[in-house]
């Protein structure tokens, strides 16, 4: 038998690459290619705490069904933490999803028909790509440079596009770039929004990973129209496996993302909502994120360092002022997906970088996390990567 | 400014239903509107040890990442009960989702184009109406009487229908009918499914939750060519609050909603699903879902007496064997979300039922919940409701 399914499953298909990345699991592998949180900084003693806590003081609202637009304390909560970015939001105004991945599924969702148009940084997240897939929509890719997507591309787009949906960026140590947009681009792509009335997705899911300088303020700081959908998430600041995220928007929009989540899965765990809030409440999240900065800070210099000593001529990189990656450049003409295979010989593992690319080319680039390897298996892996780069 | 959401969202709408319903929360008014597990049966206590367990075990695992298809060990528990209503499948062939809500969300996203047919019993469970309206498709309903879908209708539905993606059967104490399909017309429909190419989804939430007589094996169990979809789900036997629910399906089937999930939001929470398999593990769920079965069978049997008393001639209800509600049919040219506002009035509540009509009518119907109410406020809700009929 053989049934017939939706037109976007032609669209929606297991990559090669993932397939290929499955062998990375194998312990002897030095794999640079996941986007993990360093798992031994996980609060598992304070976690013990966090769940007696909540399943004594509100047990029964904790495995109950509960409200779509999520756990109001957590709400509250996000809204005051948002205000260190410039952000003024009103906890209505927020809404828990399942990680922010479903927030960016909700986009799609919400806001395309077949055939529209997303504008997205060139390279984008792969996992907002395929999210946006499901929703048959053309993607338009905006150069960046070291100030993120370039704004006078951008303009262009918006004026060439006009059935684009909305503008997707990730601000903050961009995934995969490690490229943070600068201040005067975030007010200039404010501007543009409310000009061409094409909302702004800012995906910030690693903002709070500043390694160096000042945190700078969200695009929806700038936001005085109602034109910045911010998604958020405890991902890489608390943890994944809890899937707490959320969307913060217009009080007109953030009732859209809710009628989608009613449909979609009802609401957003229980206990994991009042677990997150109750983590807060009985411990430092803000000391637990400097212990995770602290970290990942020593990993990302020493992968850097590593990479001007083995990489040979021709390979370039970006330094990350934050977040859990760098971007690698190969000359012209290597194909990522191909050293790959011989990486994985030499039992050393990355993401290729073509997949970033939703209209493809570019396949000279690879994807680097630095935050989930203890630093000597970051040297000597670097090292064993400097020797397949070597020999090409 | 006003943005451009996508067509779906003209569908997508909230209800005045729902907010009507809104006003159930207040405490002073009996509510039979909802659809809640009652929550003084939930094994808080037992939790808390689950919930150190898995840290003090599994806590590095529980908080991060982890695979889209789920927790192996909790679906080899999924895979292993299920054989109780004669199915047989493989752990590999089952997805965590969070909840079934999210399966039903993903039947229209694996199967649906905009315009495509959905057979669906008639009437049907409101959430996954919802939930499919985001694909826009067409609804065709298929009456049902007491041993549920009638087949004759069923196969000229599929006749009438060629491009039907599949039907759509919640065959044991049907939400919101309390209707449970005969194992003939289970067979039937199974043979049906094959005959004209449509795969079937068989949502079962409340299969477990039998009173009397022994329980059916499921639709899935006469499906030798892989046509059947069983969506399954933990919230009505353990807890709704942690979104751990499963779809079972074909090989083939299973990899297109995984594929989806990837992309919706990666996966179920890493720990509710540990927490899950745990408690199974410690404790025994089967001695926890025959608790629930006692309460639920006498809040049913008190709701059915009352309502043998109180109710005036000329309207009808169905008597559940399991599950969480009755289904009341009102005298024609009754609308009952007229009745709703006297309800309210004399604060009792319940759901209107024309809203579980995708194609509208019907609206002298109502479904009442027991699972989720006191004895005394049984007896007290059905005898102002009875009031309020009466004076119809």
């Amino acid at each position: 038998m053989s049934v017939k399914y939706a037109k976007r499953m032609d669209y929606i298909k297991g990559s090669a690459i993932r397939e290929l990345l499955k062998l990375t699991e194998q312990p002897e592998i030095i794999s640079f290619a996941g986007g993990l949180p360093a798992p031994e900084l996980f609060p598992i003693e304070e976690m013990k705490e966090v769940c007696v806590r909540v399943l004594d003081t509100d047990g029964k609202a904790a495995l109950q069904y509960s409200p779509t637009e999520g756990y109001m304390p957590l709400r509250k909560i996000i809204a005051e933490r948002m205000k260190k970015s410039g952000v003024e939001i009103s906890p209505e105004h927020i809404l828990i999803t399942s990680g922010s991945q479903q927030g960016l599924d909700f986009c799609g969702k919400v806001f395309l028909d077949e055939g529209d148009t997303v504008i997205c940084e060139s390279p984008s997240y792969l996992g907002a790509l395929n999210a946006f897939k499901s929703y048959l929509p053309k993607f338009v890719e905006v150069e960046m440079d070291k100030d993120g997507m370039k704004m006078d591309e951008l303009e262009k787009a918006l004026q060439a596009n006009p059935n684009a949906k909305f503008i997707y960026t990730i601000p903050d140590f961009q995934n995969p770039s490690g490229i943070t947009m600068s201040v005067e681009r975030r007010k200039k792509l404010v501007e543009l929004a409310v000009k061409y009335n094409v909302p702004v997705v800012e995906d910030n899911p690693y903002g709070e990973l500043r390694f160096e300088g000042e945190r700078l303020p969200a695009i929806k700081h700038f936001d005085t129209e109602g034109m910045v959908i911010f998604l958020g998430t405890f991902s890489k600041i608390f943890s994944p496996g809890l899937r707490v995220g959320w969307v913060a928007a217009s009080p007109e929009i953030v009732r859209k993302y809710v009628l989608v989540k009613q449909g979609a899965d009802l609401q957003s765990n229980s206990m994991a909502q009042r677990e997150a809030a109750a983590f807060v409440q009985m411990f430092d999240l803000d000391a637990h994120i400097n212990k995770i900065i602290e970290v990942y800070r020593k990993r990302r210099d020493l992968m850097i360092e590593t990479m001007e000593k083995e990489f040979p001529e021709g390979f370039t990189f970006t330094y990350p002022n934050g977040g859990l990656f760098t971007w690698v450049e190969m000359p012209e003409g290597v194909d990522a997906a191909e050293v790959l295979k011989k990486a994985l010989e030499e039992k050393v593992a990355f993401v290729p970088g073509g997949s970033f690319y939703p209209n493809g080319g570019n396949e000279n680039h690879c994807r680097l996390n630095y935050s989930c390897m203890p630093e000597d298996k970051i040297v000597e892996g670097i090292t064993r990567l400097g020797k397949v780069f070597k020999k090409l």
